[in-house]
Parts: C-alpha cells; structure tokens; sequence
C-alpha cells in the first residue's frame, strides 16, 4: 500500500535532483549555491517519524543514510558532516546529508542560523565541481539497496 | 582504549542532566526553559562522525537513538521530533532528539532559526511537569544497551 497525500510537497515532486531512486526511498541532491554536495534521503510513503517505521524500513533508511555520509565525505571532503531530520514543514520523513567547511556561509552553527559570512566563490566552484563526481559514486554505492 | 581530548566540552563535562549512563554513550537531558524534554545522546570516546564508527557502535548508537525517540513521543506528546547531529561546534559525536510543537518558540523552524513567538507559560508549565516521567522511563527503556 502506498499512501499519497495531495498537497506533500515530497509525496508529489522529486524534491530535487534524482541521484538515485530505490523502491522504497530516493537520494536527491538539492540546488543550493551555498552548499553543494547537500543531499536529501526521502522516504517514498508519507511516513511521520523514524519510528512510525517497521523495524525493517527503519534499518534500510538508516543504511541508507550513512551510505550517503560517506559517499559525501568521500566526494565532497568537508570538515564536518551535519545530520537533520525535522519535518516540521512537510512532516514527510526525510534526511538532511550537508557537507560543512569552516568558510562556508553559516559554520560553525546549523545552516538554518543566522548567516555568519558571504562564501568565497572560489572555494564554492571547487566544491561544484565535484558534482559530477558525486552522481557518479551514489549510483554505484546505492545500487545494491531497493 | 578510550580517547579523551583535553578543551572538548563532552570529553571533559556530562553535558547535560544525566539521564542514562551506558558504558559506551549517555543520555542527558539538556536544561533548556523554552524546550523540556530536550534530549543529547553522546557517545562516550571522541568520535567525529558517525561512519568514523565502527559498525557494531554505529547500530548501538543507532537502536539508542529511535528508543530515546520513542520515549520522548510517549511521554511529551510532542506535534514532531527533531534528530540532527551537527557537531561543527564540538565535533564530538552527539545526537539532539528535540520534541516540538506548533506553538514552540521556534515551530516550524529548526530551533537555531530565528525565534518566531515567546512559548506559552501554560503550555510550558504542563511539559515540564512530564520530565519527572521522563526521567523514569528513559532509565526503564535504556536498561538493557551497555
């Protein structure tokens, strides 16, 4: 059974670039000049929290989800990995996956602070240029998951 | 072998009310007057990030974190939990588990966004008076994780 519900942002649109799409969740990468590299794991029911899960869902995500942090740390070397599930907008179950640097515009606080900084644009087109990279290495290391 | 490092706030202090002290990660109850029930799981050596870990640890870490979830949904009653690890700050492993609601001084930001409206003193008022059974429960629940 699925469940769809009209007007879930997450239940009706990819929410970003598909970089993989497994039959239970999907892996996009979200269009933010600020970060590159920032990933979202989205649950494909319209699930609440991480216990609302089967104790089966619940270790596929969470696999799932430091699939994605080493696969960004490997691609997109950070300083430091940031983790987040909130939902309190769209309560659809979904991960946060954002490669940190000490330059970028809100370190050390969560990128949903108050901006601390404008990022060097030179250090932000060495990071976009691992893109491609990183579309290429989440497709191989996801394929084995459904 | 157990590594401590000297100026790291969650090597050095509990960090928090302890809650439950396993001997690999505790659980402490942050004292937070706009957020009972605000909950840290810390994991005991330094660690950075949680693929730092080993896989054994991370699923520990891991079980630890849904059983802190679903003991803070049953006792606060909350509209949606927040996870996130961040650590850019003390870049030693540690996950929030934060109880919101839509009348929180936050809601539906994350609580480092810029604050939206001064919470109800009512309404505060009957969520801490859930932390006696907070305190209960986690220490029920957590018993059986070393």
């Amino acid at each position: 059974m699925s469940v769809i519900v009209d007007g879930c942002a997450l239940c009706t649109t990819p929410g970003g670039e598909v970089l993989y799409q497994g039959a239970q969740f999907r892996v996009v990468l979200i269009d933010d000049a600020d970060y590159p590299g920032f990933c979202r794991i989205i649950w494909r029911e319209h699930v609440r929290e991480m216990t609302d899960l089967s104790e089966l869902d619940r270790t596929l995500l969470t696999e799932v989800l430091w699939q994605v942090e080493q696969v960004v740390r490997e691609v997109m070397q950070p300083e430091k990995i940031n983790l987040a599930s909130f939902g309190n907008q769209v309560p659809h179950l979904h991960w946060h996956v954002i490669p940190r640097y000490a330059d970028d515009r809100h370190f050390p606080a969560p990128v949903w602070a108050a901006p601390q900084r404008a990022p060097l644009p030179a250090a932000l087109q060495v990071r976009h240029e691992r893109l491609a990279g990183l579309r290429v290495k989440m497709q191989q290391r996801l394929s084995r998951y459904r």
